[in-house]
């Protein structure tokens, strides 16, 4: 009988590889010889899934945009506008170990997409990850505008781009500093902030 | 006649060198050897003033601090305390071509400096960068404060600290889209950012 391969799981085994080696060493050591050492497999059977490294890295930015979008769908929250908006971002935010390491992944895929010239390659999926947030921003401005929470005469697209800058900046700060811009104080001025936009 | 070596030359030259290496190939391009082939010296020459990378690369992030702090104290500028406070956060923004470079190359050296595991090396550079931006911000509110324009109430500290993770959030946007967060627009979300605050 003919060995029958699952190569959904495959790709799973490969994923959890590619995910412990940029974690470890970093975005630039995933190759497909450190993934295939890492999964125990070889070479040729990870080329067989992804022939290059950029197929690779392109499918480990595209697992981080996965679990983020897998954990907003997952969100069940009752409360407030505000509780729900809050409830959300924090969803996006680097507030546990976990969210840390996505944003740490995603941090370096943007510089090294940076870093290659041109369009193409990296820059699509980051841009992808990139306007998902910010269309997260404005349907939850949206929200507590229709919900009647907001001051009148707001801009939200201006609001929505603010907010998502403001996240970005949160998160890149709790990376650069994590004792002084912890969990908490990120909780407390994204609610701030969000107050200021109050009815 | 021994000859006379400037040694602040040397350092001024190996600093060009290294700029331009790491804005056309990256920052983990930076090595010894390669900035040495760019300046047209031997590696032994370089290795003089740097004996490895991890100098040569804290020398470079010293070298983005070095002109975004040239240009702040080279700021002449009259008019409101809005207007001197938005000058000034300008010369921390990637606005122009210049500052954009600056602002790849601390993001790259971020990036790997998450990427090594544990304190010290690049983490100190990037410390004092972000601990001398915070300060800005810091010392710009109070001015503003103490011009009488700020509205009362306010907790100087938090604002701080959301205003310079809106200004490290808007620079991270320009980088990935440039064609939407642009310098403009990055003007106008900060200045409508700042009148929030006013009395």
């Amino acid at each position: 009988m003919p060995k029958i391969v699952d190569h959904d799981v495959r790709r799973e085994e490969i994923a959890q590889a590619l995910w412990r080696v940029v974690r470890r060493d970093g975005v630039r050591a995933a190759s497909v010889r450190t993934v295939a050492a890492e999964a125990g497999w070889s070479p040729g059977a990870v080329r067989y899934y992804f022939p290059d490294q950029e197929g690779l890295l392109s499918f480990a930015m595209d697992l981080v945009a996965r679990r983020v979008g897998d954990r907003i769908s997952a969100v069940e929250v009752e409360g407030s506008a505000m509780t729900i908006a809050l409830r959300y971002l924090e969803e996006a935010l680097p507030l546990d170990a976990e969210r840390q390491a996505e944003f740490d992944v995603w941090l370096a895929f943007m510089a090294q997409a940076q870093a290659e010239s041109g369009a193409g390659g990296l820059h699509g999926h980051v841009d992808a990850v990139h306007d998902g947030l910010r269309q997260l921003c404005e349907s939850l401005l949206q929200s507590l505008s229709e919900a009647g929470g907001l001051r009148e005469g707001l801009d939200l697209r201006r609001e929505a781009e603010l907010l998502h800058a403001l996240i970005d900046g949160l998160a890149l700060h709790s990376a650069i500093q994590p004792g002084r811009t912890t969990p908490a104080r990120i909780r407390q001025l994204l609610r701030h902030h969000l107050e200021t936009l109050l009815a």
